[in-house]
């Protein structure tokens, strides 16, 4: 048993997605949100300049006695090497993978995600070293965080947008299509809206909750079943307006403390 | 006579609409382009961290040597204070806001910024500093800087995306337009679809150009008639493949050197 609270990082608020399967998940657990929203966005940014932001933010998050932290964001988990560090640290990219490659029938699959997790392949070296016989079919969709941002969820255009980013993928022949960036299950209903049934949808938050129960057996980590957690600390590196209010939208339902603004660097 | 470079600077590439401007403008002065690629945007920070930023690229144009520095970015404009530096610095929201003032017959000026310059209120200031019997109407367009750096520059989606945007706008009746963002000038054929030359627009190239020509007429600091400038440095913080190639995209016609990394702390 350990009370400990577990760790969510993301660039931003995407990873709020996994916090809500997460909380939902593992009733009893202490979740603490970083979103390092100073240095926003992640996705367009070098692996060498990623690498070195997640450290900085992970050795944060052990100063807050974090027993694990799930790193919530797909940019930061392509350059995850979690043997570095001291406490277990989960990335979004092989849960889903494994989400993926456990769902396919037919061994093609879809990937969505960012510029920089497309080009960093990090799915397709995934999905890969589990089973070389599918074939992996990626396609970046850059307005899609913007969209979520402007809360443009449920909109013709957005519909529009998503049809022109996902119907190529369709057309491949996948069955499986895997959501690459964490802010994109808040588009779930529009993405629903062009798939229209035809393929399964693997999102993050789901694939890292069952990878988070292992690792917290694994370790006897789980918190009391006694434990009745207090509102999620919700921290990040700049104190904008917009992104706090953005995080009040996406996160009805989650029980979070008032924002707190802290300083990585 | 002072022959000695102008820095141009960005947080990204928008500020190229910017250079492209000046290049037509000063045939004989030698530029400097920065763009803060590691920590963009700049657009959803806060005004202290954006002038922090600000503060760190200027003081490193000046050990380039730069005689006068253009902040051609809205959002680090918006926390310039120019007394403040060793060197003249012009950001773009007084000449923006002088030329629509200059050009508007019925005193009402429409403005379409990111939302961290519409929150700023920037250009709402500048011109209430020089009339303020006009009525500004502001409007934020988030999705607008993505969609230039996805290319959809000709695109029916582009088009819906700047209506929703522009449309709210015109029926205030303005009879001028202001594009606070230096993105949006590489969508002006998209923009004058809708505006449909029912209103001037007001880009920042030209209107900072006019200040830049004061400056250095006031300092007898405009280069020789005989300078013959090199290709104009291209200068980034963060060595993304996205956004060098985006610049590569936009910049046709530009003479630009090879892009240079360079660290700015």
């Amino acid at each position: 048993v350990d009370n400990r609270p577990i760790g969510v990082f993301d660039s931003g608020f995407g990873g709020l997605s996994v916090l809500q399967s997460l909380v939902a998940e593992f009733p009893n657990e202490q979740f603490i949100y970083l979103g390092d929203t100073a240095r926003i966005p992640y996705g367009v940014k070098s692996p060498a300049t990623v690498a070195k932001y997640l450290k900085q933010n992970l050795e944060f998050l052990m100063t807050l006695k974090c027993k694990t932290v799930v790193v919530a964001c797909n940019t930061a988990s392509a350059v995850l090497k979690s043997e570095t560090f001291a406490i277990p640290v989960i990335g979004v990219i092989e849960p889903g993978a494994e989400a993926a490659v456990a769902t396919t029938q037919n061994k093609s699959i879809g990937v969505i995600a960012t510029k920089g997790t497309v080009n960093s392949k990090a799915y397709v070296t995934a999905i890969h070293t589990l089973d070389t016989s599918i074939t992996v079919h990626q396609n970046a969709g850059p307005l899609l965080v913007p969209l979520v941002e402007e809360n443009w969820v449920d909109d013709p255009i957005t519909n529009l947008i998503i049809y022109r980013y996902v119907a190529p993928l369709l057309s491949k022949g996948i069955d499986t299509l895997v959501l690459g960036c964490t802010h994109y299950p808040f588009l779930l209903p529009a993405i629903e809206k062009v798939t229209t049934g035809k393929v399964n949808i693997v999102r993050s938050g789901p694939a890292v909750a069952q990878s988070l129960r292992q690792t917290l057996a694994g370790a006897d980590a789980a918190a009391g079943a006694s434990q009745k957690p207090a509102p999620t600390r919700l921290l990040t590196t700049d104190d904008s307006s917009t992104y706090i209010e953005m995080a009040r939208r996406l996160t009805v339902g989650l029980d979070l403390a008032k924002p707190e603004l802290v300083e990585i660097i």
